[in-house]
């Protein structure tokens, strides 16, 4: 199963919108690459949480960002883009969203494009909160193994969120809860406009903070609730080691939900998996396997250890590796094989055909049941073209043959070992490129001598 | 040193016997393999089970199966099969097995198909624990970080077992013991059918259980002991998900175990065992290498990183890798080299013979001190046979040769560079095919001029 | 960066000189090699510690040996080498290195060579300890998760080091002390004779013991102050799992550093780097790499998945991978790529060249912007001697080809597919050795139906 199916299914009675936080260039990861645009398991960190947002429902997306992140905005063409500039804090962000959003009334998820591993069942649960009667305001909470300087959720008796004191403000008693602010909330559309106006930056950076809406909202006589998720879903990514934290958390995700899909992983924890990753039933994986984006992988195959799959597609029942390199393009036929030190680029190999050792398939065509040899290599390139080689079903292509593309070989023919196949070959015809043979008898033994001497 | 080494000797003064409950297809593994047949580090999980009874001195085994396992059945063909239909909770599954142990009166230990990591030395306490005066039970007992649902052993004053409590039946001071039921028991085969025959079913489920074999043995009279036992060694198997946990901790086992006994790994986590995988004395082992079952490597060979051993022996001092695969029937002689990219299937490379690079040696013989050229191809199969190829001592094969076996190379011959074989090569001969060269000179710059224009 | 440039900038106003203690072969470790040349991300143990000592400013070293080990002596040519003989204990060996350090009045390390992981960055708060006034000695202390056997460190009101005792010395009240002894310490070299020389052996094992110094400078009214250092570099390594333990611990360390160095990961955990690896600006490393000694990677470069490199250069922007390998020598251009299944051996690859499947370079030179196609092997060793290959700049090397060295291909040359090329080729030529192809119509039907007969 792709790992996405594994998101709820949406409520449609709700409407509900998510705006994405992602100003900022990240100067922590030192990159080139705007920070959001990271990717973990393959997928830009601002997709993971827009994909999240638009599996539990939200059908309207805003994306804060900073001028000069078009990259951003244009990898995400169904969002709202508003940019904020100067950047004055989480407050001022969502201020700059709302624009988008009006007169909106459903629910509005805050979310961060540096925090890719919030769960869709997660927002789901936060949006859901806003229904309560009175509640304007869910806030993300989570327990952390140390809650350290994070900000702390403070709750009544019946279990309302009365504040959000940041560590640096919280009394000592205050700084015993265990219970965080996350930053993720969910904000019903009706009040968001007022409460979020209403932010002030009287405080020591004059920055306006997205916190202080809790406040304001108790303030208004609305109700503010606290929704608790898994400390391992809030992480932001701040740098290459927090990046390095998120991608292992994501890994083993995507292992956890394979497996329980039924998938058999002879040693999960080398593998790695793509957020795309198509893996079918009974699929079993061997140690040190890596995937790339874009691998869709039938039912009942076997990938062996030592792979590297991407932008390929395998029918069932085939069995790839170990050393074999399937690359864009490849497409592996029911019940073929994909031997070592193989690879294929853009070549369909058709059903129950087998290239087994040491072969390059460049834009290539192989027909069912053919047989490609050790060795053999199709010569897509000239330096200037590339061009295509079209093997016949059942044709046998002997060992260490080269084929000159464009070339074609027709069904049931046979290329004799060690032959550079330079012209088309009819079906069943037996093409055969080679010189005479020459024994020179006693030649080896004297040259063996002639160097024993010159030493 | 095999892993298996590492079992104690058995005491052969006391009779023992092992029931193996193994009964139910496990449908939480989603897989048409029988839960039990699941592989651990390459072997059934139910045949860990089975040795670490024979390790320590168990010569009769009765397995107890649903019907329609005869899968199971056969891949244990030393042991009693009983047949559980339906089934009925613990102790009736012990209860089918007693007509297998008529008169037996040893120690009986009762063991889980699914529970693979339990060690024979541990057994071996358990089973010593019945020699004591009046002992009618043993029972294993461990700690969990969080005993939460897990049975609690209710011990007195004397560290008797009391009784063994189910959580949801266990009083608040009863939940706070943190030493658990393991489930695994030793009973003497004395007392064995008369306690297990009194077991009875009026609970809710209307299943036998076999803890209460504790109680009945107490109202006899009769004494029961608690060993202890380390947690990760009684880990169930019921969902792939726990079956990588007890991959993880027995491949974490297995590697312990060699570095122990000499081996140097450059990164152990890196590194894939069998059980039944065999190092000689200071072998080193590279990262990232993965073995198969099979594999036999002698003293003082160094395998480098990414390969992949199966089914293969090593002789002593060979250097294997990086990038080499050796298959089934591949024997390598003492200090022969194997290169990256080169597969041995079914062939002996000689004492000192070198394969270096990109080669395929398949139902090969090759002799001591040869060389194999890089891209070396044995083309044994013709798409209808296999054929053998055989390589002299001292013979040399140019790079890019391909061997059409049936063939034969003298020792010491020599083979041209890009030659295809198809006779036998007599010793100290030169064997070439090739054909004259053409050189043209200016083609390739007009060759170049053509296709730029052309563009 | 490589690792090391991590290291503090010694403060040169400090005199200071370090004695390393590794008297003693480490039977533990079950191998030949002594104990403290056993390496650790490719580096002897005792070189880490050398190294973190030169690092913070130690411009002498003396290393304390065991008779008979001349090989790390020789391995570390600019310390004076002090023999123990026998050994009688920590404090017997720094006596033994006394002499060497006659009238030295700096600060004198005592670092030990099984423990490797030690930080130039802790050493040097270690020295700076000794210039507050009467401080004599500086110990270096730790918390372990489990004190258990550690040694304690007793500290009085002021903070002031009072004593070292052993676990098995220790009151309850002392067993509570979670600040563990270290071993390693810093003296005061105007006060070390004569500090050591009172060490006593009136003890069980009638040994000199270091730790004695701490009380012996309190008597003398000097003072002694604890500095302390996290857990895990003080990892003392006596196995080869401890060696494991550290070389996991160091591998961490070593991907941590070159990430905040702005280095990308795809999978960190999965990356083997040596101490010495040197990886530029934006380098970009995929899964499951391994590096060897001597690997230095420009920046920009992208390594892929499986790649083995060591004793090699890549430039800037290169593209090496998956399933590379870089042997010693190898020197890859701008712009290069080597792909799949291609190993470099002493092999120059210009810029802007290509070599990306199936190939074998070994004692070769190539051009800016040739192509090397599929297959192609350079046919390097004769039996007797090894023989460089020159290819020229632009120059088309057809797939499959065999390079008889020596042999050079002029700039611009095309050589044709399955070519063997046993002549220089001129410049702009084109070269190529190829028999005339045979047609046989019909050919393979009547073989197939033969051979199904023949069964």
């Amino acid at each position: 199963m792709p790992a996405d199916t594994a998101a709820p299914s949406p409520t449609a009675s709700l409407p509900t919108a998510a705006v994405i936080l992602a100003a900022g260039m990240g100067t922590r990861m030192k990159s080139a690459l705007p920070k959001v645009m990271h990717p973990v398991a393959g997928r830009p960190m601002i997709h993971h949480v827009a994909g999240a947002a638009k599996a539990c429902g939200a059908d309207r997306l805003v994306v804060v960002l900073s001028p000069g992140l078009s990259a951003v905005a244009d990898s995400l063409p169904g969002a709202s883009i508003a940019i904020q500039d100067p950047p004055l804090g989480t407050g001022h962000a969502v201020a700059c969203a709302l624009p988008a959003l009006e007169g909106f009334t459903g629910g509005v998820l805050v979310l961060f494009g540096d925090t890719p591993l919030v769960e869709a069942a997660t927002l789901l649960r936060l949006r859901a909160a806003l229904e309560a009667p009175n509640v304007a305001v869910a806030v993300l909470g989570f327990r952390p193994p140390e809650p350290g300087a994070y900000g702390r959720l403070v709750t009544d008796a019946d279990g309302q969120l009365d504040a959000i004191v940041e560590a640096k403000d919280a009394s000592a008693e205050q700084l015993k809860i265990g219970l965080c602010n996350a930053g993720v909330m969910a904000i019903s559309g009706a009040h968001l406009a007022h409460l979020v106006g209403r932010i002030g930056n009287d405080n020591a950076k004059k920055e306006y903070y997205l916190t202080d809406i809790v406040a304001l909202a108790r303030a208004d006589g609305l109700s503010a609730v606290v929704v608790e998720g898994a400390a391992d879903e809030v992480l932001g990514v701040n740098s290459r080691v927090e990046l390095a934290e998120a991608e292992a958390i994501c890994q083993a995700r995507l292992r956890r939900r394979h497996m329980e899909a039924g998938v058999s992983f002879e040693d999960p924890a080398s593998v790695r998996l793509m957020a795309d990753t198509v893996l079918g039933r009974d699929v079993t994986i061997g140690p040190q396997v890596v995937f790339g984006p874009g691998a869709v992988i039938g039912d009942d195959v076997r990938i062996n250890a030592f792979c590297h799959v991407e932008g390929a597609t395998v029918a069932p029942k085939a069995i790839i590796g170990p050393f074999a390199r399937l690359r864009p393009g490849a497409k592996v036929g029911a019940g073929a094989h994909v031997g070592n030190f193989v690879e294929l680029k853009n070549a369909v190999l058709g059903e129950g055909a087998k290239a087994n050792h040491l072969s390059y398939l460049g834009d290539a065509e192989v027909g069912a049941g053919a047989n490609i040899g050790a060795g053999t290599i199709t010569c897509n390139y000239d330096g200037f073209n590339k061009s295509k080689t079209v093997i016949g079903a059942g044709a046998f292509i002997g060992s260490n043959s080269a084929l000159v593309a464009p070339v074609s070989v027709g069904d049931g023919a046979i290329i004799g070992a060690g032959s550079v196949v330079v012209e088309d070959v009819a079906a069943d015809a037996l093409y055969i490129e080679r010189a005479r043979p020459v024994h020179k008898a006693g030649w080896a033994a004297r040259f063996r001598a002639l160097m024993r001497k010159s030493r």
